[in-house]
């Protein structure tokens, strides 16, 4: 989801590349400059790329809403498959933008001559993410291409939204001093899909962390509202990604202090052995959250006390400099400039 | 779209199709048998596929919604390009629902590959489509698959809109003696698609009449909302599909007078070399309005008079019998029973 100042159709395209690469979807710099460059003018739109959701006035009402392609290959991975992406990824786009969930929508790009039982199995598995989501699928459409398009399927989903009215969120709020929340293990859902690709020789005892996290994020805010800040899921692009999009937003500096991260070791593991950065993996079940200082215990203590919140930790703060920019700390007291994700070393993971 | 009655879960799944296959994306009775045996079932939806929008209360305020997928190949052709079908087609879903447009949002699943430029028009398309229908583009997300696996695009449009109360729309509002509205010419879309992709072996002065029909549905409530019983438009399918939906959902019949339908000469040719049949052609700015006897000269005149709606005709009317049945009454005294698409002899065209 890309969103969504209002802005002047400005009309000047600053997009200069000549084709569209893999890259451009992978959520890193390249997708920015898309959407940046191109969407953005010609649709007299900007602000966050990718990952955040619009508020829209309907009848004096104002309605969250947001949308998301999935193309997630194979359709199936340990703990999870497109279908529940699909459900989770918008239930989190809406979740983290601080609305409660109150409709989905799906849209279906099917190749001909896909198995019957395989559709069924996804939307099984959509219909039931979507049941312990608390949310109804309430419509869709469906097309077909020819075999030898689309992978099995892609899937879009829009998810429909009620702003929470306790929650003020925006890089906008966000202050030097603030503390940085993870949610849990980063890591798992790329590296779960690489694996099941079968292109490394890799076996590790891996799942997609794949599922909604409405009740931390429902926990945190009955318990720690007033000093919620920031919100975002790192999906595409991983951790660094996201904490870079809030250094550039709020105008100020990110310390991540990398010892602190929780990774599970067959994570770590696969990064070393691929050359791969776990910061620039994607989640699809994880959250950050930027709190006031006084507030953070209340915070932890309210995602920690939720099935699933177990592992959460502050990994960073917010300082005054360097200005959008992020600097992660190494336990032993090096530090480096963590950047976004650049070109696209996992394609297709949502 | 397909939608969507509050229903309870059934989970009793009766798709028994082995795979899917073209037909699935048509619109016509396969579509209809998916979409009401595998997604209705496990979505716990129920209700007229692939043209309604749905409502749904946000904080107490009701919200139209409609999601539609596009798949249109060539990307290009006379009159218009996936870009454009992709706003018009869900500005047409909502206007068609009562609904006035308040945003849109749309995803792109693009190819590896896919010259910049071509992406550009298609943004500017979309731009200028959603500008004339007076409704702003404000989101969206952007994947990229591999070489060979898109098309050059595919493209999902999600609209919200907000009902206007002075329509009262649905199939349990018609009644025998309404009359049946068309708002102009059939098959120009299905046609011009079909010769850009030059399988066959003809050229005729035709476009596609992709368009927003939001001017003609709005003079046509301003002046005749009281007596409007119905709405529609016939894409995928055709005018024979949307009518065979009507007479289902209302359990009575219609009557179509076949001469009145107002069709191009290309495009009667075309049908008639290729063996296909009009009613079954798709249509991407043409609309169905049922309406009550009283009000249906008001609103004829209502349409006629806006620029685009010179060609607006009563096509036919509702009756008592045959039930749930679409007859087709030729001018030369004869009768048919008018069925609802079969298969997919038009494959993609939007």
């Amino acid at each position: 989801m890309s969103i969504a100042e209002p802005l002047k159709p400005v009309d000047t395209v600053r997009f200069r590349d000549a084709q569209i690469e893999m890259a451009h979807g992978a959520g890193g710099k390249a997708s920015r400059r898309l959407v940046e460059g191109l969407f953005a003018p010609l649709f007299g739109t900007l602000g966050n790329p990718l990952t955040d959701a619009a508020t829209i006035a309907v009848a004096g009402t104002d309605v969250v809403i947001t949308t998301d392609a999935f193309v997630v290959r194979p359709l199936r991975f340990r703990g999870g498959s497109i279908g529940t992406l699909a459900v989770h990824g918008t239930v989190n786009d809406l979740v983290v933008a601080g609305a409660s969930p109150c409709a989905l929508l799906a849209t279906f790009v099917i190749e001909a001559g896909l198995r019957s039982d395989i559709l069924e199995r996804e939307a099984r598995a959509m219909a039931e993410a979507a049941r312990r989501s608390g949310v109804r699928i309430v419509g869709g459409d469906t097309k077909v291409v020819e075999h030898g398009k689309a992978d099995g399927m892609y899937i879009t989903t829009t998810g429909l939204g009620a702003p929470d009215r306790r929650v003020r969120c925006g890089a906008a709020s966000v202050r030097p001093g603030d503390q940085i929340i993870l949610s849990g293990p980063i890591g798992d859902h790329g590296i779960t899909v690489l694996l099941a690709r079968g292109d490394v020789d890799l076996d590790a005892e891996l799942q997609s962390d794949t599922r909604s996290v409405a009740p931390l994020v429902a926990a945190l805010i009955e318990d720690a509202a007033h000093g919620l800040r920031w919100m975002r899921d790192p999906t595409r692009g991983g951790v660094a990604t996201a904490l870079n999009e809030l250094a550039r937003d709020c105008g100020l500096g990110v310390a991540l202090f990398e010892e602190r991260l929780p990774v599970r070791d067959a994570v770590r593991g696969a990064c070393e052995l691929l050359g791969l950065d776990v910061l620039h993996i994607a989640n699809e079940g994880q959250f950050l959250a930027v709190v006031a200082p006084a507030d953070t215990e209340r915070a932890l203590s309210a995602i920690r006390a939720v099935s699933g919140g177990q592992d959460a930790a502050v990994v960073g703060e917010i300082r005054e400099t360097p200005a959008r920019t992020v600097i992660g700390f190494s336990p032993f007291g090096g530090s480096r400039v963590v950047d976004m994700l650049v070109g696209d070393p996992l394609p297709r993971i949502c």
